[in-house]
């Protein structure tokens, strides 16, 4: 039951990412696309192209309908939701079910179980994972405070329903916190649907590292180690590298493992990554993203895997490609994510029209993008246009082949996030890999040109 | 003594790979240029630029004493001399040296002697390394048709101070013979200043694969394993790939330990190619090329070493960055050389504006090109203008990826043998890694498109 042909439910570098795996491996890729990306290089690229909406992400990419009657008209065996989107909506992934086609990415139930926070820290606490330390559910500011007094403050208040960063807020103490569950539900309820929420311990500059696992239908699990993703600005990474710096060996296994344990707990099935939370020698499981994850170039640098054709290779049914150690680590790699937003500006995003476009290239370097000279980048979607990774034998050539490629890069037409990458790579706690997740908001406050 | 400085004495896409790497070490790049070249992309690259002449080879790149007098004038520590040009002449290397620079590449003496085909030949055999069964330099046709008898027909006639397979006639009998003789040595006397000519024996289809071998100024060689690069049209390569399909691990080593023993033998240093031909289970030494290779991107994939950084680490004088076991192969790599060539009418050079391109990227995928959108090839020079280097796990998943990368490659304004690779890829011949020295030629007579 290999893949015939797959729905390519998204846009962007990642659409294009997914339609180049369907290529090689001969499968017959369909693209999606809204008024806005009719000429987009994830279109032309595909074998074939549906139109679904308007531009506005919620009347096409986010239209569920639209996408399903997309595959249906299409004819596919399948449907890949990349990542953001409808691509952790366990209801897409029942859709698509129902609809008798396979999605790319675990059972829905699956989906839905990780994608609650309270039901995915009950699986990280089954598969001996630990987890932060912190409340149920909290339904009034009083209960909360209560709980507080066990998890200990400064503590987190967090949307069971939330994700990708959104819907947390800091307490210090009992005072700030009565003010701060009411505000946090009530935001809730209005950004989930859902006003439930829960605390959380706050770690002091603890490192963000996530672990890439893959599942296929036959019950095996390997990890594909780790990736360092500290840096980032409002929960947003920026700069992700493998293998995480400073790890020790006996850490580095103990999170794959717990990685591996929570996976097959859970059932997963497809490629997913499991966050946690490092400070000092422990570890914490923050979530698991049910996806491809934007970061994934640097995980197939290192192991020479192809993550996405192991995605598409498990939905057909087959095997992993590889066993666990089959799986072996060479040398480091890092990703500069590439966004039109202005670093000068806050970070305003600066869509618009290249102008003119001069890649990195040579060894070691590797770009995926979907913006070519000419293209416009609309002011609907997310503001990532390109992710360049490279590689090298050690960290330090990395770093050194990094600065390289930037100075190469060039992008005309639009301010992008390059410049703040060829600055990020003279600090000190990035050259040393010393950082951790408050580092880069603490640069960009105290850098002049931040 | 690490090199602080260095003058790039090429032009085209190897000048650029130099410059990168000079830029990964920190070294500072000069570039040189001619007329033609002025606001090439190996002089936009470069730390610093020197004009050397008129766009005419002889009077720029060809021109020992303008390159000479550039890295005087730079006040560079050394000269990379790339391929090509200057890069296996011995006097220049040796006026280098004698300047007190530092030559990238091995010392002049060695250069000669390498260079001198019987002087090779007298190497390998002194290494214990086969060489094709050949005669001493012939002095008349006399002399060769008693010295074929010897050797065996069909027999090669071969220029003692040619090289990049000019020089080369075959002859089948005596009475060929005798006239091949007289217009070889003529021949050679014009292009190469010396008539010194010999025989070798003509093998039957045999394939070419070469060893990529490092050594550094402490006596330590290291072999990177091999390159096959069969397909060839008039002696020229245009599609290489590592590692050599069908080779028996036997074998393998073998090839490999003969190209470690013979760059010792003669005091290599530097990185350099040991070229056989392969016949069965026997193989021959044929020639070693003293610099770095157009093709040294896939045994960068498959090894994970910067070839050229290792170049310019043993010229300061540094050990080799690797000990034999450290160089371990992974997967399989492919590159196709890009010419502005028009495969459809003979491969007539075709140098004009690049009006548009659009670069193949993602996952395994490596540009090597000093040619821009708006940029000019211009008609002086050799007809490579961008290499694609593909990686994956095995041969079947890099020819998979090759076709997909190929697919993507767009060059506007002038025709190049982009096609004639996407026609390659569907050949049995190349799919089953059967092919020949002969299978190239062949199928272009046959092809319709030929």
């Amino acid at each position: 039951m290999t893949l015939e042909s797959v729905l390519v439910a998204n846009r962007g570098e990642i659409a294009l990412r997914v339609v180049r795996a369907c290529r090689e491996l001969g499968i017959r890729s369909v693209a999606v696309y809204s008024d806005a990306d009719a000429s987009a290089a994830h279109v032309r690229h595909a074998d074939d192209a549906v139109h679904i909406g308007k531009s506005s992400a919620s009347k096409s990419y986010l239209n569920a309908d639209a996408v399903l009657e997309a595959a249906r008209s299409a004819g596919v065996d399948a449907v890949h939701p990349g990542y953001g989107f409808l691509s952790e909506r366990p209801s897409f992934a029942a859709a698509v079910e129902e609809a008798g086609l396979t999605f790319v990415g675990p059972p829905s139930s699956v989906i839905a179980t990780m994608g609650d926070k309270a039901a995915a820290r009950a699986v990280a606490r089954s598969a001996d994972v630990p987890v932060v330390p912190g409340s149920d559910e909290v339904s009034s500011a009083d209960d909360a405070v209560a709980a507080a007094e066990e998890v200990g403050y400064p503590v987190l208040v967090k949307a069971s329903a939330g994700g990708g960063g959104r819907g947390i807020r800091p307490a210090a103490s009992a005072d700030e916190l009565r003010t701060v569950v009411v505000e946090a539900q009530r935001e809730a309820s209005s950004a989930f649907g859902s006003g439930a929420v829960y605390l959380e311990r706050a770690l002091q500059g603890p490192r963000h590292v996530e672990v890439q696992v893959l599942a296929d239908t036959h019950g095996s699990v390997v990890h594909c180690f780790e990736r360092e993703c500290s840096l980032q600005r409002r929960r947003q990474k920026i700069l992700e590298e493998a293998p995480a710096p400073g790890l020790s060996s006996e850490l580095r296994s103990a999170l794959c493992d717990a990685a591996v344990r929570l996976s097959s707990q859970v059932g997963y099935v497809g490629a997913g990554t499991v966050e946690f939370l490092v400070e000092g020698d422990e570890f914490f499981f923050i979530e698991m993203n049910t996806r491809i994850q934007v970061e994934h170039p640097i995980t197939e640098w290192i192991t020479g895997l192809d993550l996405v054709a192991e995605q598409l290779r498990i939905a057909g049914g087959e095997p992993l490609s590889v066993a666990q150690d089959d799986v072996v680590r060479r040398g480091a790699a890092i990703e500069f994510r590439v966004n039109a937003e202005d670093p000068d500006q806050d970070f305003l995003p600066s869509p618009g029209e290249v102008t003119g476009l001069e890649l990195p290239g040579g060894p070691g370097v590797r770009v995926d993008t979907a913006l070519m000279a000419g293209d416009v980048v609309p002011p609907f979607y997310d503001s990532l246009v390109a992710k360049l990774a490279v590689w090298a034998p050690t960290r330090e050539q990395a770093l050194a082949r990094g600065r390289r490629a930037l100075a190469e890069y060039r992008v005309e037409g639009l301010p992008t996030t390059i410049g703040l990458h060829r600055r990020l790579l003279d600090e000190q706690a990035v050259v040393d890999g010393t950082y951790d997740i408050t580092t880069l908001e603490t640069w960009l406050e105290d850098s002049p040109r931040g």
